[in-house]
């Protein structure tokens, strides 16, 4: 057998001790599967003392996790400290600088800094690998990279964002609002006491800027993703979702085009027939869309100690193996660099609520709004009658631009009999 | 760039003309993503004339498919002409003694030779790739064996036969019976003129020892399968389990346990909240329990030039890079060799259709003969009258052994009052 892969390891919070537990635990699997065994060698945390549970003895202890990885006698560090700049951007600089192969689940540091680190892996003669920083144990990086990699893919899209999922889920089966679920997810420890980087669709939009770039070998684009959280979509517009035939979910979506790629992160309508209206809580979903494969979905937990270990460690077989592809599936060279599309240019079909006074007229006013910006309506829906307050009227359209919806749009709120600012959710037709 | 990949092809049917088609018409991606252009350079098949719709013009054409593996200038040979043993295991066993790589789409084969043909391809140091042979486009060989391969699984299973799933989904759609619909899926063209290896299971046990095999690192078991097709469902049956909260698939079930290995195929009853209830038609799935990535669920098409050409050409990238795992996940010697359990071993609960006369005490004597084997019922399920006819009793029951159950079920059978054969579907508790 050949001798151990040497690994330093920078951060060990839950993932981190994970990754650990998850070598010691799998030792003998893992030896027989790379061909020789994986050896944590140092490690580098913020806090020596802390009980994590695992047994660290026997790697050499770092306070700088830079300095770490620039001397620790380590063919692959893992960065697992996470944020997009600092002491995170700094190691996986001085670890490449070193010429050693970097293993990371940081997806706000690639989807800022992903296409420069894999120019300066590719020169280095060392891998950038990076299947932890989207969709937890599901290997959809593998997958895209490898198992996919024949096919020319024209759109990739997914339930990326744990949290989300897991307030939307609950939202569906409680009928309690978002402020309320989004308080419990944070009592249980499914959302962070500041949950805008979830719920706002940053995360999202950080993971689908690295999917983007893998699935169609293209530059990393975070700037070009269009954001857009869950913050807005309320117990009512869940229910009429389901009366219309859809669940409401945050996508990330990318599509590539003859004129560029399209990015987008926010709430979808999706048909109760697709495969992702039913995954649901803390689960993560990716569906792949490929010339000769046609449609293919990879489903799992989508956060957590051991689906991100698991991914981790994955990285970590492939280098003890020699296996090797290029980080974004084409080197660097190579990666196209296509024009982000606009929102405004964006086609698709709308749900729209809108709270108006129960007057005559009010609906001729809103039709006519939208028959002058050339948006065609496919339904209509008005429950509930209240000659004092405002009612619910729930429209979908059919296929338009994004920006003449926004016109229209623009005319209905400003109308008089118009309580509240319209709700817009777009529906995604999806295959099923 | 490197110099070309160049690839010798036996079998130019739908799959092989696939595998032309699509390193023609992406060869640009793929020449990217392998640093170097895939390149047919020889290919064999039984009908030099017949228009394919592809252009061979450039390749060398064999007649004798093994003299092709032994001398064309290749370092690939694509192994798709099928069956176990004849030609196609020829081909790639002399491949493996030129040294040439071997990639195949073949189940059958690797089902009954598999781990010879590791054992063969690792003393030759050539790759032995199959990603093609078990659920087409879905790339689930990838996934378990570079993907999830920290984990140590417990369980996989999956639909792993298109045209078992596409029938039993028309059957639940339409309300007919199997016969008819078989017919008509051969119409179709979804189903063989002779069906019995896709319809009695025989397909899916190839499939699930490959998956077996490269999921637990263990030699190939194909005769310690337990094998059960789909011909006795009937469209009363389909109806009771909808009723019961469920939905009828044909499994393949591998499950590792302290004593040894379980492998299964036979129509299941799948609760309608799992993600397998809804893999309709001719989409295959597979599931993955790990002990750190928990569940993952891949879905994709089963079957099809596109599909199975992208698992073919995905081998082809990997060979192209240079990338190589030990075709059943760890080297040969380390195969596990663990017993088949014994499906009278089995422990699970029971579906069961009684046709019965209407007669008082009927049921006290089948329930009699149910709990002198102590299977205990879940539920009882009498529909109808019919004085001088037979109706239906439908049972559940709870976990229980398989040989009890037998044994309850051939006292039942013996029953005067009981007017058919029991029919019994096992019902398989799956996470959701």
């Amino acid at each position: 057998m050949k001798p151990p892969l040497k690994i330093a390891i920078a951060g060990l919070g839950t993932v981190g001790a994970g990754v650990v537990k998850l070598i010691e635990t799998n030792a003998d699997v893992l030896a027989s599967r790379c061909g020789r065994p994986l050896a944590v060698t140092a490690v580098s945390a913020k806090n020596r003392g802390r009980n994590r549970g695992i047994d660290i003895s026997h790697a050499r202890w770092f306070d700088d996790a830079a300095e770490m990885a620039r001397t620790a006698d380590a063919e692959v560090v893992v960065e697992l400290i996470g944020g997009s700049d600092g002491i995170a951007k700094k190691v996986c600089d001085t670890a490449i600088a070193a010429r050693r192969h970097v293993v990371t689940a940081n997806k706000a540091m690639l989807a800022l800094h992903g296409t420069a680190l894999a120019r300066a892996a590719e020169s280095a003669g060392v891998v950038l690998a990076y299947e932890a920083s989207v969709a937890g144990g599901i290997p959809i990086i593998n997958a895209l990279r490898e198992g996919l990699a024949a096919n020319k893919l024209s759109r990739v899209y997914g339930i990326l964002n744990g949290t989300c999922n897991y307030i939307l889920t609950e939202m569906l089966r409680t009928g309690r609002e978002f402020a309320d679920v989004l308080r419990e997810a944070q009592t249980l420890g499914y959302a962070e006491a500041d949950p805008s980087f979830d719920v706002d669709g940053i995360d999202t939009a950080h993971k689908l800027a690295v999917l983007t770039a893998v699935a169609f070998g293209a530059e990393v684009n975070f700037g070009g993703v269009y954001i857009e959280g869950i913050r807005h979509v309320s117990a009512q517009d869940i229910a009429y979702a389901g009366e219309l035939g859809y669940r409401i979910k945050l996508l990330g979506i990318a599509r590539r085009t003859e004129q560029g790629i399209e990015q987008r992160v926010h709430p979808c309508m999706v048909e109760l027939a697709s495969s992702i209206a039913h995954v649901d809580g803390v689960y993560n979903a990716v569906v792949a869309e490929g010339d000769f494969v046609g449609r293919t979905v990879f489903q799992g937990r989508g956060a957590g100690a051991g689906p991100t270990a698991s991914a981790v460690v994955a990285d970590l077989i492939a280098i003890a193996r020699g296996n090797n592809a290029p980080a974004f599936a084409v080197p660097v060279a190579d990666l196209v660099k296509l024009p982000a599309l606009a929102m405004d240019r964006h086609i698709g079909a709308y749900y729209i609520r809108l709270m108006v006074r129960d007057r005559p007229g009010v609906i001729a006013d809103v039709t006519a709004a939208l028959r002058d910006e050339e948006v065609s309506l496919e339904s209509m829906l008005q429950r509930g009658r209240s000659p004092e307050g405002a009612v619910p009227v729930v429209l979908t359209t059919h296929a338009t631009e994004e920006a003449a919806m926004k016109r229209a749009l623009a005319r209905i709120a400003a109308l008089k009999t118009v309580a509240e600012p319209p709700r817009v959710i777009r529906i995604e037709p999806l295959e099923h």
